[in-house]
């Protein structure tokens, strides 16, 4: 089968940990084709004889930002840092074994910003990224050459390639009353701890943001989409809002099915509280539900499956309930069969995977 | 008194804490001026009320290279850091207190140059110059900048904001014979450890490169100019192959003193031999003293200062032996001293530098 993935970070993440452990790895980048030419990860997945399943995964980069002269995309980097084993498991992003030496020193200089979580070993990364980007790669083939060492086991494509990062409207610091000014999202996120009046959310990029090479096939193609349970307005909302994603959504023939990022009315990570009542939205399963809205009314969601002891009503949405905690990749993957089975797709009853399948 | 110095990496830093030791330390970046303005490091030093002696040292550029999307200057981050404590003392450059982490994980992505010692605390000095280099800022501009948190006491001037990089004419790896290739300096230095057949040295970069601002004023309007006992090929000879500054060094109304990099007919650190016997010349004092030349003949010196033991006749240069080992900066300091008495130039007796001049 072929189930693609919407997904923001550390949930994400966990999500697609739990979709790998169900379906088996998914090679990536692609390997060497039959005339000798990598696939540069833009290809849409056909499984084959060799590849029973896979699995793709659209990733939030509305949290990429520009630092120091480096590019940091951390939701696409807590994907692959977590499905290639270097994660901080503790911290939930960021490579294990870290240390700070750069950003002390950087700090010391008194270089902006000082607030940002830059790694040692993170910044190889970012070094990399840059000067690829630099050479004229796009974020795509970035992300496919990072993952050669990485072999995450999932196909991980930017939502876009262009630039499509949140700002976030705030007061401004020392203005007059009512006076505001964008931030960047990470400058709210991680400086201010979204502890400061906000107001509202916007994407800054080019005028012609479209989708990554693959993104749409791979919604249009698939035979199942999930939504992670990640944050529905900075990540899950983030990728929706790329020119092309939601048409795609609505329009694929593949059932698509949201998996609630709140148990009993409390975000599982993160501060998605914080995001939801900037666009007047309750942090709850029903609420969260209705934002996204049925595909047959204009929205996004076939199936909602939200937390046990929640409850939702989203009118043309089937929804039901399960344990939603990811606490390892098989837990997590019983969590997927549950979300498929509710939009009535089948799911392998081993992991029957890459390989595994082959008689 | 007003004292330029030409110099290259780790010797020149240390002859840079003698003369600071015997001269006081030169505000640099220059402090604000009476128009509110700050200098770039670019005005030549003319010592006021508040500052008798000024020194200003012309670094070699030649070692500087682009690494993993980085700019890196060796020479003139060895001299900052020397000089604003920030030096590893035991291995001669980079910082002390360094990690290597970055470095590694390059490495595991298959990055290359995987031989250079790029640390992690280095890397927020290489980030800063970077970024400051893409804003469109001079070399000149950023070292300035780089400079007010090191603080080293004396004016550090790039030779040039050009590139003007050492390459080195090696036998190509696996090619015909006879087949000959150009590769970077660093690259044959610190990968090669110069262990391979060459032949030549060549510096790489614009065709109109010119020495930094102040670079020509500071040779021409000092009271004595010293050359630094670096590499003559390399270092030195870099700084020197930038056009104006031999002119300058030929014209300057100052007299110039040369100290010898090699003690006993051998080097005082790095692999200067192996440059030597590229170019044909004996590593001997006499040797590089007549390398150099005397300024009445179409050379450099007017003076040598050579290893009490050694030997060397120069014509038209006065040579005179001194200990030439430079174990703290107060030795260094007398080294100075004889150096500039070699060509009549008295030195202050006690340290009158920076402040302690005043009544």
């Amino acid at each position: 089968m072929r189930m693609t993935v919407l997904v923001g970070g550390v949930g994400g993440a966990r999500l697609l940990s739990g979709v790998r452990e169900l379906l088996g790895p998914t090679p990536f980048p692609d390997p060497v084709d039959d005339d000798g030419n990598r696939g540069g990860g833009a290809a849409p997945g056909h499984p084959d004889d060799r590849q029973r399943h896979s699995v793709t995964a659209i990733v939030n980069v509305g949290d990429d930002a520009w630092m120091h002269g480096v590019r940091i995309c951390p939701d696409l980097d807590t994907c692959m840092y977590t499905l290639g084993g270097g994660i901080d498991r503790e911290r939930g992003w960021g490579r294990v074994g870290e240390t700070w030496h750069a950003k002390e020193e950087l700090a010391a200089y008194g270089a902006d910003p000082d607030w940002f979580g830059l790694g040692d070993r993170d910044l190889a990364t970012h070094l990399i990224r840059t000067q690829m980007l630099d050479a004229g790669y796009r974020l795509s083939d970035v992300t496919a050459a990072l993952c050669r060492r990485w072999q995450p086991g999932v196909r991980l494509l930017p939502a876009t390639d262009d630039r499509h990062e949140t700002h976030v409207v705030v007061s401004k610091p020392g203005g007059e009353e009512g006076e505001q000014v964008a931030i960047h999202f990470q400058e709210w996120w991680v400086r201010h701890r979204a502890q400061i009046p906000t107001f509202g959310f916007a994407q800054v990029g080019s005028d012609d943001t479209k989708a990554a090479p693959g993104v749409i096939e791979a919604i249009t193609e698939a035979d199942v989409v999930l939504i992670a349970p990640s944050n529905p307005v900075v990540s899950v909302g983030a990728v929706v809002s790329v020119p092309g994603i939601r048409g795609a959504l609505r329009t694929t023939s593949a059932p698509v099915v949201g998996i609630s990022p709140v148990i009993d009315n409390r975000p599982l990570r993160g501060m998605a509280d914080e995001c939801l009542s900037v666009i007047g939205v309750e942090t709850s399963a029903e609420a969260i539900g209705n934002h996204y809205g049925a595909r047959s009314a204009n929205g996004i969601l076939d199936g909602w499956l939200i937390a046990d002891g929640d409850h939702a009503v989203v009118d043309g949405v089937a929804t039901g309930t399960a344990p939603l905690l990811m606490s390892d990749p098989a837990t997590t993957a019983q969590m997927v069969r549950d979300a498929c089975a509710l939009v009535g797709v089948a799911t392998p009853d081993t992991d029957a995977g890459a390989g595994g399948g082959r008689p």
